[in-house]
């Protein structure tokens, strides 16, 4: 049996981790509707103001400002009403002085107005209007690039575009944008063990369970996933399909890192690339193991479900994300107390699943193997490698999983 | 001019809408691989045990444990190796008293043995095996359904699928499941002056901005948006767009809803079913409305982008999630000072967007007209109702959009 020789520590192995991982640099252009959630690849320059056009901000009218000045609730100013302009209309108009033109909100401001009174303080029989209110010049009127300045940077190349960045890019009249590209993620689940669900199982064979959690978890933090076919447990197989998945931007084994395998994969791995770890002072994942291979991240996780998962947000996630300049994952903590008393293995950090009922933390975990340590659970605590007891009724911070 | 007739607190408007809002009961089917996100429509019974067989939970030997008891490291037992099972492999060897075969980890514990020793307790020379540990019956062994017990209920209707409960689904053989369906959300955007980005302005328009963030919002909380054609401002282009907008779950006007044209919309609305509220004590959002048409909600949004996104996330989303059976979109809030002392409206909860700088939240609120107003900010603070006037330094909290 080959030990891990250079067991290092979990904070160690993902500063290693995340100092291989470059940035993509590729960027495609998706249209509008598909920009929320992605990364800016470029600045967004503004081409025209925003609004483009000074803009009724209130129904009213449009008038000189200066002819109001004086009018008063008992006092009201006079003017002849020369016209009408609706939103989204475009009307040749002058106002001159003691004229106005009707104006509907977010509507162009004719030529020569300079301000807008409100309907509610005026009072209009057919051409005829009075003011009951003094306006000041611009009152009422959202000028032509208040918001927005054509040559304005907007946004930044590398900002993360939620709903309301969309809506500026709108406002631009860009109907598509360059974003970074998704990174592209390999997954080799490894093992002669392993059946697609669906198909029938037989005797010694077990169903594949960490495709589809890996799946998962690329598509919520930005990747895209690629399920090759099984590996199986030989050199000629493992090469064949490190080959293929190093199409790749990350490629992830799952399982074949017990000590019975590991020496086939990493064995192949060492041979091909550099090693950056192999074996975390963690609890579950301590066989996980790192390297880059042609310039790509290759992972290698435990294939045990919980195991596997517990490194894939551990370090598929940080990695997955800073390739995609994605920020940080969004990780909820919240205290509870220990409901019963738990041991831990020392010189291990432990990431121990726990269930929530009220302020109370329950132990969900039960064996690496087990996917229920995971689907019942609401998130994990993290017992350091220091400490081997957690007693009943201790304060947890739990990591939840949502 | 036609007064808002019932202003109602922000609170109260929720409650009604959310009270109003039925969740979707169809189902659809979908693969494993798509059902990260997605709620079950179903329970999830097991079919079978998992694992579903006895299996090697470390390399090493299956034997009989009375054999190994009494033996130490001084005193070994002997063992003749009558085989070996690999993972994923079936065979029938029985193991008797005194023989053992050698397993990997996840291998088919054979007929006969009862535990497992580890490699690093044995010696091995050809088929004779030296074993320097006793172990008790189950050593070793993860028992055929230990995880899961075939018939057990290992998801209910109604839970939210996070990558650990797709793990589990797959760990059954299941490869697809009943989700609920999602609610599609129809997007009326209303308004003489809109043109699509990438068409041509001419003076007196605008970009339409509320499409695309209404869009991004019901995208990324379980919702398929679908955008109609501009509607205008005519009773008819009106009642012929709600007609064609019907079809979804939920229905969302946006703009036309100022004082100058409301009255179309809410006559129309009126009309044709049941109007929750109309104008809220909100700021910005005063003249949101909700109803009831044909048994679908139907909301109505300003058409100001900074307006009409803050009523999405104040009321379309708890709406749209709750129709999804989805929990309540996960919000962060972070304490900070205002950098800056500002003024608020007396009688209407303002939404005041801020930016993060440190522990200082500066003011990003320019007008509900301006997109920049929400781009360019981190979060919100809600001065209530009750306040006009937030002191510099003073201490709040802020909903951050992320």
């Amino acid at each position: 049996m080959r030990p891990f020789r250079d067991l290092i520590p979990f904070d160690r192995a993902l500063s290693v981790l995340m100092e291989n991982v470059y940035e993509i640099g590729e960027w495609e252009r998706v249209p509008l509707e598909d920009a929320a959630g992605r990364v800016l690849a470029e600045d967004v320059i503004a081409q025209i103001d925003v609004p483009p056009f000074d803009r009724a901000a209130e129904d009213g009218y449009a008038l000189i400002a200066e002819d109001t000045f004086g009018a008063g609730q008992y006092d009201p100013k006079e003017f002849r009403v020369i016209g009408k302009i609706n939103t989204g209309e475009y009307k040749d108009i002058e106002v001159k002085h003691g004229t106005a033109v009707e104006v509907a909100t977010g509507a162009l401001i004719p030529k020569g107005a300079n301000a807008v009174v409100r309907v509610e303080d005026t009072e209009r029989e057919g051409d005829n209007l009075k003011v009951y209110r003094a306006v000041h010049p611009g009152f009422d009127i959202a000028p032509r690039g208040e918001d927005i300045k054509s040559g304005d940077t907007v946004l930044r190349k590398g900002e993360y575009l939620t709903p309301a960045k969309v809506g500026a890019i709108a406002a631009l009249g860009m109907p598509s944008v360059k974003v970074f590209r998704k990174p592209q993620v390999g997954i080799l689940p490894t093992g002669d063990e392993l059946v697609r669900p669906g198909e029938k199982i037989t005797p010694g064979k077990i169903y594949d369970v960490n495709s589809y959690t890996l799946i998962s978890v690329v598509k919520e933090n930005g990747g895209i996933p690629k399920v090759y076919p099984y590996v199986r447990d030989t050199i000629e197989d493992i090469e064949a399909k490190l080959d293929l998945a190093l199409e790749n931007d990350i490629v992830v084994f799952s399982g074949g890192s017990s000590v019975g395998e590991r020496d086939l994969l990493i064995d192949v791995v060492s041979r091909r690339g550099n090693v950056l770890f192999h074996g975390v002072q963690i609890k579950p994942g301590k066989p996980t193991w790192a390297a880059i291979v042609d310039g790509k991240l290759v992972l290698g996780m435990p294939g045990f479900p919980t195991s596997c998962l517990n490194d894939a947000y551990q370090f598929l996630i940080p990695a997955l994300r800073k390739m995609a300049h994605l920020p940080a994952r969004m990780e909820r903590v919240v205290r509870a107390k220990m409901a019963r008393r738990i041991t831990s293995t020392l010189g291990r950090a432990q990431f121990f699943t726990v269930r929530l009922e009220g302020d109370l933390a329950y132990p969900a975990y039960k064996t690496s193997g087990a996917i229920t340590s995971l689907a019942n659970s609401d998130g994990y605590i993290i017992i350091p490698a220091t400490v081997d007891l957690v007693e009943k009724g201790e304060e947890v911070e739990v990591h939840l999983w949502r």
